[in-house]
């Protein structure tokens, strides 16, 4: 019998995805919940609810809260936050390369260093460099790897990964689904989610 | 010196209000806040964003994972839960009545009623008849309180009220904001607005 698990769906621009990414190991190893990370891209999602861009973007007063809250409730969990320039961020090639990495098995240590690249020292994760050095601290040929996550079918991968999570329902970062298919939205419901019962 | 105190900003239709309405006074009284409720209409607020309902009528699968996300919560809290229809229902004349009780005192018990009705039993709060039965419960005449609540200097208050709200940053219910102005939105940020710090 497989063990109980959920998935963690998260855009590297998404702030939320952002405070979820730095606890969800920890929370899930404590909770005996094994962690899926299902990297991609919002973007689509919200351009077909009729958004070009972040609803943080669009609605000023939005924005203003989700800033506070989020320095508000980094600081109760010692946690770095500053907003990157621009926001939303351009995430596309950040994702092309989480999904090698989720062939591979380091997605989420890479992840975790785009995350804190962004959001702890305000890096620009559109640069190369920027996603180059957490995989040089991987150990790896950032160029090949970089090379490997333009190819066509790595980005058909990443097309076909967004296209699913809208056929699963997702409409916002981070979201959990468990095993049986319960879906959970936003960093706020983490726990919620870990605690399902029903997660066979 | 004044106490610590929290507004507790409101619009009768929203699910996450009622969440918030039926655990506020018992928190508050644990922090040793004071609550000043503050009902308002969301309407003008998401008209000036662009909407014509709520996010949660306007973006299906948003409005699918909130009452799922409202089912799980009100029974982790041992609270009943049931979406009204039509859904957003029309807080109008509720909010004109809750001024009245405002000012007179008796508004956290009558908006408790309120939305004990709606959202627990299903009931219609634009009808008269649902609003007049708390207003009875309170031992009231509710005929004579909806006239009051139809006369023109009322209405008036309640545009002041949602205008207050507009210019005061707020684009969403719950909201909390302490006395120095701190703006929690959700639910979900209850906790951290009671235990604000600064508060005074």
């Amino acid at each position: 019998m497989p063990g109980r698990a959920i998935e963690f769906w998260y855009d590297f621009a998404s702030t939320y995805s952002y405070l979820s990414a730095m606890r969800i190991d920890r929370l899930a190893a404590a909770a005996g919940v094994e962690v899926v990370w299902r990297p991609f891209l919002l973007g689509p999602i919200f351009k077909a609810q009729g958004w070009d861009s972040s609803p943080f973007a669009i609605y000023p007063a939005k924005g203003r809260h989700m800033v506070r809250d989020l320095e508000r409730t980094a600081a109760t969990r010692g946690l770095s936050f500053r907003m990157p320039r621009p926001f939303p961020a351009h995430s596309l090639l950040a994702a092309r390369i989480a999904l090698l990495g989720e062939e591979d098995g380091w997605v989420a240590p890479f992840s975790k260093g785009v995350f804190e690249a962004e959001f702890a020292h305000g890096a620009d994760i559109a640069e190369s460099a920027t996603l180059a050095r957490p995989l040089d601290d991987l150990g790896f040929d950032s160029a090949d790897v970089l090379r490997r996550a333009g190819a066509p079918e790595n980005k058909e991968r990443l097309r076909a990964r967004s296209e699913q999570a809208q056929a699963r329902g997702i409409f916002g970062a981070p979201t959990f689904i468990t095993r049986d298919g319960e879906l959970f939205w936003g960093d706020d419901r983490l726990e919620q989610a870990l605690d399902w019962p029903h997660n066979s």
